[in-house]
């Protein structure tokens, strides 16, 4: 069966990342066709940044590659699934993961706050990054 | 700390559904600010569909429910992560989860091909959605 990436107007597909050893979410990106491919081809992750308008190698300023376990798609095909080996951390903050902060009910209506979780920094993002 | 979802220039975030048991991706959907508050609300997932332009309790045709065991957002409030416990199958497909095929390496450029993998369907979707 072939796979037909269903790219929206930008020609994107939405990318999820996850932990293969422990399941946990690590971020979501966004992946153009020539990112498909190259993660496809060489078993690292790549994107397409949305910001920078650039692919973009994942680790390729930080050195917190991806190494792709599986890749998979949904029944759209309009997003992916990666499942990876990690070195480090994912997030540009120096989070493990982009999903640090956990949404808790504050009122009935659905009001809601944000709480910090897992949010201990693997590395210093002012440093890596040399901002 | 407050929430303050980033949404897109359709009204949207990005929501990323796991299996709180398993870690497994179950599906991607997208949210809009009425249901991530009926989600925090409830306990149970809402989301919007983009093809049907409306709010949308997931189940609420196929009784696949989804309990919120946990919510969280990324570094940029633009995603959420929800961890759910699912009845039955999240896919419309009837499969446990949408993510029901591998992306494979067919050739070195990065040609690939899917493969069904984890793809037995726990539900007959004619019946479920009587089409």
């Amino acid at each position: 069966m072939a796979f037909l990436p269903k790219f929206d107007a930008g020609g994107l597909v939405t990318c999820v990342t996850t932990d293969a050893a422990t399941g946990d979410v690590l971020m979501v990106a966004h992946m153009n066709d020539e990112a498909l491919r190259r993660t496809v081809a060489t078993g690292e992750a790549w994107y397409f940044s949305r910001s920078r308008n650039a692919l973009w190698r994942k680790g390729e300023s930080s050195g917190q590659t991806q190494r792709v376990i599986e890749m998979r798609t949904d029944c759209d095909q309009d997003a992916v699934w990666l499942r990876v080996e990690q070195t480090g951390a994912a997030c540009h903050t120096g989070r493990r993961s982009c999903f640090y902060r956990r949404v808790e009910r504050t009122e009935a209506d659905g009001g809601a706050r944000l709480v910090f979780v897992d949010a201990d920094r693997l590395f210093d993002p002012d440093a890596v990054y040399r901002k």
